[in-house]
């Protein structure tokens, strides 16, 4: 089986790790890869480590020559994808979307966090929300996924074993999250130089970051009532992973084996998701360049805190390898299929 | 006015930062510094970054010349100092120990602590915490100052004003605290080599860190009654700072600016501690090689969770700058006397 | 086919790299692992990485087991292979030793630079040295091979197509080097920690490294008569990765498109040798956890030096990929067998 | 005494250093700083590390107000001091230009390198350049002073004593030169996001470098006849420092005690170039922040190669530094003045 392939930006970090996978997936066919600023450039000129992999130059964007895709992704900034999608589907091509523009049910709540009219409201019903430990039998349907956001993949994990369960008050979930710098994009921009980066750590937009509706519209459909959530990014000196700690308060005591048991009964047949034995740190190396999630819970010095610690690689399991699990589920191929990398380490 | 100055340990990052700041300062007249490992070594051998600056050389541990000095500081390991520090005090002279020694004030919490018998627990009641924010008269009187933990000086310094005010829930206080390597010291150990912590990130000692008790002592002690925290240290790939995200329950409505004003005063006489602006976000680079602590504070959405940002060089107010800012309270020096670094940026 | 392999030593950078690389490799079974330091421990314990995708413990040394095995890989200290070598060559098993003892085939030579008796001088003559792009041939019919050096992997493959083509001064060779602080290891010491390395940048052994004689001895093999070279390591604020800057003087005038020719020509047939198009500075990161070696060549403002630029991964390359490389010819399977991974970029 | 200065240009990384030393010394009097971009902005709010330090806002470039000035600096891209210097020096002006406006003497070269005619040829003659370790008669007599670049500053010192005796070939020397990150400046680009730099090293521009004419105009002129000089520049994953390795082929016999003695004698007056002993290998880390050179030389193997291991910062004694030692010397001022700083470490 091979299915072909359309991938609209390309050009950013997203874009180069999607390649990176995509190349090496035994049934993916890269058919075409458009950019406006690197037209007719070979993508192997633009990123030297695909030399030999990736053959294709990016092309001016074309929705005829997209339209022979089965499959089409979105490596775009946010409000791209919306302007071209509904074309693609009447075309019969599939839609997995990296950005957001398709991630918020609520038209409105998008327009307010992304300043931008919607193009395309109504396809925001329909849009599945591309996280396949939930969504998967509505992935395996769809004719357009959201790909989640970085953040929101690696704390809504963490959170969905515990409100499941229905352990811990949900109006006071805290979420201190922290981003490698790769996060930020490729885009040349002064507060993403090495020089500002380095030896330096930060948190930025405690007030409101685009992905705390994206998590809360998510545990509250879980939940099914609204939850309460503060959720605070910081920006690492370092390039990839996400390391979530998550702390949420608990109703009523539970025993920290009992927490344990219910993480790993959660996630037992996930072939991403590693609940690590009670005591652990997880270390978002163990995860770099790969697809996988791995958490850790604790009730610290026995109190009425539950602990969560999750690590991703932002443009794997974050972006570009959940895309790729999308694919598979979309496609029917194992999920795992283009996706059993071990992470180096160091 | 000279102060006859000796260093006991000084083989450490603490220690040559000790050194950095004391050939620089105006008052210090530095007479030994100790190591039975480096014993007949230039100290600038060892620190070429001291060539010009320091013409010491490390001698053997001997009381009888550090018994000669007005002043000597500890930077040794945890137990070191509770076995020299009697008879130096016997001696006449004063101590700051930039160890954990002295800091809890109940000897059972500590040998649980810390994993050793006491050897002078008499002295605890004694030692005066050396945090100038709160215990500077205090500190003048004192003959043996404990100077604080790192991660304690960033997390009390941001919880003081919140807890003055009597705004929030201390039952529920959460610190997610993050540090550079150099606060796991210069000792050869697998745990801080560049390949195990560049490009990675990980919390560690979740279940319960040294600096807990020390924490909740200080706190405690504010308010009168004990407090209920959540500290959740982790480790950052960079060399120095600390960033303390803090997050507190508010009982009531606060409003931002009553937030914001309420630390603007608590700070207002303070030299070493920066509110920002509303809408800021400290950076640990900011305060880099430099003895202050730059802090933020909001509401997210307007919610009912106080977020605090705080930072601080781990080695300079978390360690050798604040020792000598005791030093040069106990010699009734202008406090910031040898302090006035400007941070290097970038 | 499965070629059934042991692994001695195992716990180092080295180690952690060939389990990656043997754990995904198609031929290859993973029999035993020994540590004596870490026996009986999981190996997905010490480097979790590796959760999922190697099960087996440590174990202690224990020749018996080993012999059992198709293949041996010695991942150890210096000084340890010879010492097992033999009664492994004498069972039966072929042997690929990652450490430097059977590199040198002068054993008074090697008893200078690593400081103790050799324990088998008798199979240097018969140990081939294992870089596939020269003594492939040999390798193929060898017992035992001496995987090379990280540098000199580096500094040998830029300098060859030089040396054959009979255009440079060979008395007059410089190669300035520059390695990721992984090339140190594992061991805990002060010198490698992330407080001395990063943000930091140092030459170290100028005055003379133990891979002088093993570049000196494979150049002059090739050229038939003893070259001169001064070499100088660099240690590089970062983990993986070797840049080789090799400065030659031209004998008489030579174009640089003959160069770039003599290079592309010279190379054609490799799969892991990459000549970059002219004007071009290979990355160390473009070859970040792959076998390959990227190269760039010049001759700047067309003056008498021929500078060329060689970049490879100093942990895979360097060590282990090139030993799973000659693992592959050795057991006749398609020398790219198991080390078809891109680079992570960014 | 108050020296009036004025800063033009000064939101780059050149220009917060120069704030910064600036701030802290007893001399300088900032009167203005100006910049079209951030004009009526805070400095201290660009760079909070000013906080409590500089109280000026950025304001638009003004001849008039920078006339009142005693000492205008320009840190500025190459092209701008050019237009305005004239007006300056005819207003009674003293200036120091960190660009490289008026580093080579021959404008036609100029041209050549940087893709612009030169606005005021006529100038060039009498421009100084700033190196004051063979220019600090005359720097104390000028007008306008050039300051050299970075990698010039960290290679002409290497070189200098060499030359001086008279001792190496110098139609073959090698500069294999490797600079911070910062060197490269604060503007958005992509080449220099953190991303790009951070775990990657590589050579840039190895078929000419802007700095190559400045270095080999000042080496020529001490020796009084054109060298040769093969110089290829590296970007390293750091922030801050220059290590240049130099390579210098002895003409005849010279003990590596002969040549210590040299660069010791040759040096042995300067406050700022330090020659460490033999068998050294000086760290970029200790002259972090400072306006130090370290620097050592060897003969490995006792061959026919000298090697000069020589590092500084390159924003201080490679920009910034280099500007305010120029300062003391116009001003007659003592040479150290502001400039006492040590380095941090780690």
């Amino acid at each position: 089986m091979s299915i072909k392939i359309g991938i609209v930006g390309g050009t950013g970090y997203t874009g180069v790790e999607l390649l990176r996978l995509l190349a090496a997936h035994p049934h993916a066919e890269l058919q075409v890869i458009t950019s406006r600023s690197e037209a007719e450039i070979p993508v192997a000129q633009l990123f030297p480590n695909l030399r030999g992999h990736v053959d294709l130059c990016f092309t001016e964007p074309d929705v005829k020559r997209l339209s022979d895709c089965d499959l089409v992704f979105f490596a775009t900034p946010n409000g791209t994808a919306m302007r071209l999608v509904p074309e693609l589907l009447d075309a019969g091509v599939k839609v997995i979307d990296l950005a957001a523009d398709f991630r918020l049910k609520d038209a409105q709540v998008w327009e307010q966090w992304y300043g931008m009219p919607h193009a395309c409201p109504d396809l925001l019903a329909e849009a599945v929300y591309g996280l396949p430990e939930i969504h998967r039998a509505d992935i395996a349907k769809a004719r357009l996924v959201a790909n989640p956001g970085c953040y929101p993949t690696a704390v809504q994990l963490g959170f969905l074993p515990l409100i499941e369960a229905g352990w811990v008050d949900t109006d006071r979930l805290i979420a201190d999250v922290k981003s490698g710098a790769s996060g930020a994009g490729r885009a040349a921009a002064v507060g993403t130089l090495f020089g500002e980066i380095s030896e330096n750590f930060k948190a930025y937009k405690a007030d409101g970051h685009r992905h705390l509706p994206e998590i809360k519209q998510g545990l509250s459909a879980i939940q099914q009532t609204p939850v309460g959530l503060t959720f605070v990014p910081h920006l690492l000196p370092m390039i990839r992973g996400i390391h979530a700690t998550l702390y949420a308060p608990l109703k009523h005591n539970v025993s920290p084996s009992a927490l344990h048991t219910q993480f790993e009964q959660y996630y037992k047949n996930e072939p991403f998701v590693d609940v690590l034995p009670t005591g652990s740190h997880p270390e978002t190396r163990t995860v770099r360049g790969t697809n996988g999630c791995r958490m850790a819970v604790s009730i610290p010095q026995a109190g009425d805190t539950v602990v969560v610690l999750s690590v991703i690689d932002n443009l794997v399991k974050g972006a570009a390898g959940q895309a790729v699990q999308n694919m598979n589920i979309l496609f029917n191929l194992p999920e795992s299929e283009g996706l059993k990398h071990i992470a180096l380490l160091p």
